[in-house]
């Protein structure tokens, strides 16, 4: 029998987008749970379903989501009254095992990066699964292919490690422009200046299907004087010296393997 | 009198996507030189110019235009004839001052990654001007404002600080790109997975106008169970695993100034 009602535990930024999109493909959704019920109020009222701080509360739903931060996973799966429920986690690097109080369990990992204010579209978003069963992986199958057009069946490993190249590729590029930001600041120059220059290269990097192929700047160049003088801008921050120091080792060691090495910038 | 003639030293990316714009531009295209003359003779053919692999050979152009490696900046000025002429380099990172021997001197840096095969729009590329003299910068400043609508002048330690800047949001966000990539190679799963989550990564922090209020990952949700994992994973990658340590430090670091911290992914 497909998913029909679906309970989410958790009312944070994944919950929030979740329940609005389940509520908005048909989906009937049970109950929110959160630790405040305030959270959890403000998101029922969006969705049509009664909010709830209790977990002793629940009532059966085919599907229970729970979406809080990864360290609570295990510690909620285990006061979850056991039902006949598929219980999912939406974490790309817990283990489905956390689950295994549960009969019918699997992963629901949405890649992508959810703030409140930032509306975002499930359709291009990919969802990774994970099903302790045939079974139960069908019917994740069917609800996810209701609210995504890439769906992916995952071991555990590999989920890992996707989230892994989901930390450098989006975490850590992230940081690498607020770094940039701040070291803009500290010159009276306005990061607006850079914007051009990250669209290029994130564009360039994606269309070429391979980002190390399109890699410039001195470190592939090994244009040692400006490594030096850059390190020496930086001696003030240690931290960021040591950044620098190692991705540009690293740039220049995956630059020995192919035949990256654009001349300018 | 306002710049009408141009030449080109160096034919790589720069000076081609250089080169092609100025002569778009209603400029002379005097001479293109290249140490590979066949390099100078493909460039010069597309901008109606004279090919050469000799300085001596230079004949008078209003504006000699430097774009070649950075290290190489000094011996090419050095060898040049001393006209009238101003002679710019292009580099971010190198000090106008190289370029002392010609009386009237500058820097003409364009803050962009520049690839053969990728169509650029100078329109849109923030100029950053230095000048030897105020009468330099308004010549300089002419043919700037004929090229792009952003144009700036600054001095040499707020330059080599936009590069260093411009380092870490452009090289160093590839190089996490190329580091994600491989470790998707890996578990077997293709690049373009992340291509959304991408795209949304740098579009929200370009809208936020200030990346590190859009902080998300493991490393600002202090998550320490999560980066344990995660560098267990990178055992066998040991450069990988310091860049993941000193990153996710930073990010510690730089979210105790402020309030990011967003819940998921």
């Amino acid at each position: 029998m497909p998913v029909q009602t679906i309970t989410l535990i958790g009312a944070g930024n994944l919950g929030y987008h979740l329940a609005r999109t389940f509520h908005s493909k048909g989906f009937c959704i049970q109950q929110i749970y959160s630790r405040a019920i305030a959270n959890a109020k403000e998101l029922a009222a969006l969705v049509n379903a009664e909010p709830i701080d209790d977990l002793q509360t629940l009532v059966h739903a085919d599907l229970l989501v729970i979406c809080v931060t990864d360290s609570a996973i295990q510690v909620i799966s285990d006061e979850l009254p056991v039902f006949d429920s598929i219980v999912v986690h939406t974490s790309g690097s817990t283990p489905m095992e956390v689950l295994h109080r549960h009969s019918r369990h699997g992963v629901f990992y949405p890649l992508q990066t959810f703030s409140k204010g930032f509306p975002v579209d499930f359709q291009n978003i990919p969802l990774l699964l994970e099903s302790s069963s045939f079974n139960v992986q069908q019917e994740l199958m069917q609800v996810a292919n209701k609210i995504s057009n890439s769906v992916f069946s995952v071991d555990s490993l590999q989920r890992q490690k996707l989230h892994l190249a989901a930390v450098f590729a989006c975490n850590f590029t992230n940081h690498m422009m607020a770094v940039a930001s701040s070291l803009l600041k500290e010159a009276n120059l306005p990061f607006s200046m850079l914007e051009n220059l990250i669209l290029e290269t994130v564009q360039k990097a994606i269309k070429s299907g391979n980002p190390e192929s399109v890699q410039t700047g001195p470190a592939i160049r090994g244009n040692l004087g400006i490594m030096q003088a850059h390190s020496e801008l930086l001696k003030d921050k240690l931290l960021w010296q040591k950044i620098y120091t190692f991705v540009s080792e690293s740039i220049i060691e995956m630059g020995k393997g192919g035949k990256a090495g654009y001349e300018t910038f």
